[in-house]
């Protein structure tokens, strides 16, 4: 059986998502597109021989659509995801599931009133295998008990539009869902810590930062985010337990030796990077939503994301290294 | 439109097969299923809701078989392949092609009647990543030309039914396609050495061997073959240039820093080592063959390591290091 | 011409350096051996030969001493660095050289008056090779400016008298010295956050902490010291820089692939993994001393450390990451 | 007590042991020099207060001379290394000990009769601190017996008088005896392997070679000796054990990340790389000659690698790969 996917949002993401669906997974296929560019909306659709839409209500509503993917900007994500709630659809959203922490309550409380976890957040970390590797040493307890965790979130660079609230809250985000999946804790404090910037940057940027978190038992979390670093996109985790560490490697897939180096490559962007992880996420969750489950980041990690992120962003605009609490609603028995 | 795949063979990597097209592939379906075993075929067919037949033959002469994948034992492969290419169907052979230089001559024969090539062997290496961008190294002469291939084929074990002759038929095949198809030659010589055997095997096996070859232009590969080593399957090349060198990493996804160590596993079976190779390998031939077209390795590629191997095996049973010719007919123009 | 040197303090550093001035280095003998234990002075006196006193000032008024080296504990340090000030004779005194600011200033004064530098302090670090090339990689600003330097400080364990405190002045105090010398900078702010405890400590002890700095320009310092990790002493420390990063690997020699594992071994130990910087720091000071030359770290980088160690103990104290400044006096012209 | 060392051979590699002796170690002191050239021992003497002489004769014949270090080209060592041995005095001579077997032969008689080991051959591999973790390992046959040995020994370049058979008695002598050395077995047939040849030489050279040595047991060595790769100084070494490997790293002390890459330097000559092996071999000479001990290879050791040399040279002359045996004579218990 084919899961029948409506694509809402014909951009770059969304366009990333058709092509693995049509060329690299299995179970599923695209029968709808939705831009309110509907321009957008119909070239993509010709591709794969489905319908095109002018708006995400109106994809939803068709009946031959299974399951809804929404790749829109974050702050639009809101009404789609509760209509397709409402039409007792699977959503995989991508992040952020939306970008203020009301917002997320009520995706939640529409969740909740549907009466089964629809909505799946595109955190595609939890589906890269270095990463499953790094959680499964953790799990262990070989090492012992986690007592801090540092990442690295670095950029080649980014586009003159990036702004220094996007360091946090739409690439700081991953390490805040990495590291909330691999404690097993909420964050409940945070701080932003601000180095010398670097000059490779536009004037408006705050780059490189340093986000400081803490979860409920007191790990401690740095994650450096540093997006215009020149020499690739590296993203390092090291997990520091009480007897050991574990962290990603490069992926390091080939060695050069030559010019008096050996050198590996290293990846240049979180396509490449993180290419495996974004297949596995699409394939777990037609899988899933072709056997009526659940999989992945629910609405609670989206919501729980996002306050941290606000909690962030508060401490970035103090420029002071404010330590800012975050205050998250009590967690639905619905989410346990 | 969904390429309908009829399996000869249903072992464990028929089997390995039908799981990777079912449930990690796009574009293809298992629609028939063939095993001297009737049963055996029966059990696979039912799974995947196809034909069950008793021989090869019958499963060719299937109308609704579009192409065959066949995964029997590589001595009785060659009337398949040929009742295959005869009914115009192509054909995803697992190595060898054939057990003798003879018999693959036929498969050409029959292939070169059909008049369009339709047999592709199963050397998944060549789709693997890491090997591929060695290949690009290699190609690009960004370090002059290639003087020498370092191979190491290392197993944790091998069953007391492995005889020594496999450690070159079912072993270094991999390395003799492999270097075949990196340097773009021939290989015209070889010898095996024999190092002191390991105390880790059955009295009968000769274990660890070094086989040597030469290729047309002189590069000079070496290939470790020790298939008792214990701790792992371990597969690394380094191409040795004019003026540097490219190698194989390790694929180290994450290290550990533990008890006075830091660590990176070692994989531990082919499967896990090349299970993306495979993957991509099959969906290569499903694109391919649906789109009426040949991809991977030829039946000359089959018919060459074939002719390698025989000489491999002449120079390890005169265990005195003979170095042997490696004879070729000349290659036709159809398959350049 | 052979450096005579009095060596104050006959414990395990001084017998340490007694051991490598007379079987690994050149240049240098020891004459003389002072401690308040007379007979550790003269258990070591007369292994080499050499006079026993129960006092730095007897063995500082001796006339046949040429310069000295202390390596008492920090608190009495001060009397002793004076005396030789005084006595005009070179000092190598083992970090830190007093454990007060205000003593460090007695000391800086004393050695105005002399009218020459004639005091080391003891920071092996900045003769380690693999520090050399770092800081040389920085100062070629080849990959721009440094915007930040993550250190890590892991020790196997530390015996039941190791203080809270002691992660600081007697631990991270390295990497304040080193990142000073790195970055040519002084370190202005400090705070010290406390991530949850190991359990495999003493209960008074707080392990590990993260000690984060600010240099003059902005420059982030993060230096995890974690004293009771098992695995290893582990010293890394990674200077990002605004086009790249460059970090000190783990100076291993030798591979091992074994139990389905590539490994190599961890250093223990600060003797080991330090031995060769000890060595160089030494050769160079016996050197610099016959030929009337100061070398090394000054009284001001000792003053320095000390001053920032206070902040950095503030901080602790606090519990709470109370950033702290650093208040240091103006440099002075003798100095620079 | 001091030992007056007296140097014959006044060139680079003379020049530099006089260096290491008077600024890197202890205990010894060159008290005169000889060359045939007496300007050049003139000017070596000069720098370190001793006498210069014209002859080695001379030199071995002054009475302030404790020890003998011969540093000339290894075709005329013999009579020097003879006259020592019947003057009583140690002699650490470069390798080769001399360049045919006769000529060792003679020296190892003038030895016995002189009745104890006087001469250490110039082998510093073996004071390698990396080769001696990879002797450890394999003596302590943790991972079984030793089956085979990968060396490679690259060179940046060489010069145009480097002839090809410089390849075997100048280049592979130092794994000739490295491997005798950690397998602690005879090496008892070799062939030498030509691959295609790079294009980054002269004409007259033939450049890379492979050779494969076989010892008493049947451990096969193979030893690629590669002098124009251009890349660097690389010295590399894996032992094969029936349960795993050991190998030599890069001796990376740094590693950077930039332009897409992570890199470390990979040394660029052996006096870089074996730095510390050649005042570790000379420190210890240094000791043993001072407390009247042989240490390090001995005669026998310089005899047995000259006649893997001249089985080598006959097996490279022949072109074609031809396996020859190694005559030795039975060891005379004075060695054992």
């Amino acid at each position: 059986m084919t899961l029948n996917i409506g694509l809402i949002g014909a951009g770059g993401m969304g366009r990333a998502h058709v092509e693995r669906i049509e060329n690299e997974l299995t179970g599923g296929k695209i029968v709808a597109v939705a831009d309110l560019n509907l321009d957008a909306a119909k070239e993509v659709a010709e591709k794969v021989g489905g319908k095109a839409y002018g708006s995400g209500e109106e994809l939803i509503a068709d009946p031959n659509v299974d399951a809804v993917l929404i790749a829109t900007f974050g702050r639009v994500h809101k009404p789609d995801v509760i209509r397709a709630i409402e039409a007792g659809k699977y959503v995989l959203c991508e992040k952020p599931l939306a970008t203020t922490a009301e917002d997320c309550r009520e995706i939640m409380e529409a969740e909740q009133k549907a009466g089964k976890k629809l909505v799946t957040v595109g955190f595609m970390r939890r589906f890269d295998q270095s990463y499953g590797i790094l959680k499964a040493k953790m799990d262990s307890k070989d090492l012992g008990e986690t007592t801090m965790v540092h990442c690295r979130h670095r950029n080649p660079t980014v586009p003159e539009n990036y702004l220094s609230s996007m360091a946090i809250d739409d690439t700081a985000i991953h390490e805040i869902d990495t590291c909330r999946w691999l404690t097993e804790e909420e964050i409940v404090k945070v701080r932003v810590d601000i180095p010398r910037s670097t000059s490779y940057k536009f004037e408006h940027l705050t780059d490189p930062i340093v986000v400081v978190m803490y979860t409920e038992s007191g790990i401690r979390i740095d994650d450096e985010v540093n997006v215009n670093i020149g020499y690739g996109y590296d993203i390092q985790c090291e997990a520091v337990m009480e007897q050991g560490t574990a962290y990603l490697g490069d992926q390091e897939k080939v060695y050069v030796r030559s010019s008096q180096e050996r050198t590996n490559a290293i990846c240049q962007s979180h396509i490449d990077r993180f290419h495996d992880a974004f297949n596995r996420e699409v394939q777990q969750w037609i899988n899933a939503a072709s056997e009526d489950r659940h999989t992945g980041s629910s609405s609670w990690d989206g919501y729980a994301a996002t306050c941290v992120v606000d909690a962030a962003l508060e401490s970035l605009e103090s420029r002071e290294s404010k330590l800012v609490s975050v205050e998250l609603i009590e967690q639905p028995e619905f989410y346990k």
